[in-house]
């Protein structure tokens, strides 16, 4: 259960950001209608929207506007689509389901997968640059520097090539870290401190939400593995113990179900230290946020 | 035959180029060496690098420096290089050869063929933003935001989408013409106009180089159709033919080899027109190399 002014702010936030990001991809031609139509089918597939919601609190929480955060908090949300795109193909993860739906390449075909989830990437960076182009500040700079290097091979890139490397083979305990912040922690991490920039935050407010969003990841990416051993087919929307039947090492067959909750209790404490310097009303929003995190079911 | 002032400026510009890339994918460690090895294997590769050449030659045209120029070629020739690998893949164009070497996938597999292509776009935003980070002026922003729009669903990506659409079946001159304008002569367009921007180029001159980039892009696919059918492996380093064997309509194919070549001709001379206007010694280069693509080989 979250609070009324959460569900709220979940509520209208969401709703704005689907409107929004349905005229970013608004478009398409007789001839490359069939990429529109793919961008589409996956943007708009729902989901948590937790990136671009964590974006636009962490703006709110530093004194900034939604307005301002906005083309972050959809590039994000973007970026995170095309990632899932990719991953599903059967060269990848080669998975069936997504969000209760078909994959994207289930529906369209390989090839335009592909090119939906490149259109996507690149379409992130153009609306981050169209921002930009408004408001050529440093800190929204620095803030497409911070987006690119967490999206690309020194993050989320570099952590799905990390995982591929990891199937069917032993794992270390430095791997599966390295997997887990990679994959999942750095755009998230990302996500908190593009928001504080679009903000104008100070370096100790940023270094704040740096700190808290690696917490987070982490804690993010166990709860997934645990969910994949103990969710259901319907809270999930995707096939149950896909990481086993891909003998995927996760943080549950390293350590343990036990551990792996202390685990996720542990980050979130940790994240919630650092966000406790966030005195507003968004600050609180976003504490909650992460305190729901914890308990959720897919 | 070109003059030793431009054989020399190739030279020096590519050495650079060359050696700017290298520092970009720098990086890797042991769980991750697999994706920045592929990067490196395909933009180390070779070829003409014609869209950083002509960015930085542009810039050059309107008074800038190269300094200012090179992270928006690096970024291009990353782009390139991403849509090359993307392109290749089996459930693309399926080809096995590029630049006279085995394709991405054919060497380190489909899946860190797709990350290896994911990670140089992405990178390529990385590269443009840090440049942005140090020196965030609006026309550096229109830049990116040029790049991006010429690279995604606006411009490549839609033009490979169209392009795998007309495969095996009836194309109209219509659709040809979006295919060609889109899938190469976007980005060659986005090469001159970002090489104007970094250098502060007047609306003028940044309409001629649009204009000029247009002519070329179309220019230079026509002749890639032209060397399909007439060119030899040797020269082209790629499966000759295989716009054919994959019953992909072509210029050539629609109109006849003969009204192919006039318009590459036609295309140039709009091109050198529109060049016209960069009296100093970088356009002069500019007008000339864009006489060399019409007589290329490969």
């Amino acid at each position: 259960m979250v609070s009324r002014e959460l569900s709220m702010f979940l509520a209208e936030t969401i709703e704005e950001l689907t409107g929004r990001l349905e005229a970013d991809i608004a478009g398409g031609g007789p001839y490359d209608r069939r990429v529109f139509d793919a961008m589409h089918y996956s943007l708009m597939a729902g989901g948590k929207r937790l990136r671009p919601v964590l974006t636009l609190l962490a703006a709110l929480a530093c004194g900034g506007t939604k307005d301002d955060a906005y083309p972050f908090a959809e590039a994000l949300e973007m970026i995170h689509t095309y990632s899932l795109i990719h991953d599903d193909l059967p060269a990848m993860d080669d998975d069936d389901y997504r969000r209760g739906r078909l994959t994207n390449h289930k529906v369209f075909g390989e090839a335009t997968a592909i090119l939906a989830g490149d259109g996507l990437l690149t379409l992130a960076f153009e609306v981050m640059s169209r921002k930009l182009v408004q408001d050529p500040t440093p800190a929204n700079a620095k803030a497409i520097a911070v987006v690119a290097h967490a999206a690309g091979v020194h993050g989320m890139v570099s952590g799905q090539m990390a995982d591929m490397e990891a199937e069917n083979s032993e794992i270390s305990p430095e791997q599966l870290a390295f997997i887990e912040i990679h994959k999942t922690g750095k755009l998230i991490q990302a996500a908190l401190v593009s928001g504080g920039l679009s903000a104008g935050a100070s370096d100790e407010e940023l270094s704040a939400l740096e700190k808290a969003g690696e917490a987070i990841g982490i804690a993010f990416q166990i709860q997934d593995d645990i969910l994949d051993v103990e969710g259901s087919f319907e809270e999930l929307g995707k096939d149950l113990g896909s990481d086993h039947e891909n003998q995927k090492a996760t943080y549950v067959s390293l350590f343990g179900m036990e551990k792996a909750k202390q685990a996720v209790e542990e980050e979130t404490q940790r994240a919630l230290q650092e966000l406790g310097r966030f005195q507003n009303s968004s600050g609180a929003l976003l504490r909650e946020l992460m305190l729901s995190l914890v308990g959720r079911r897919k």
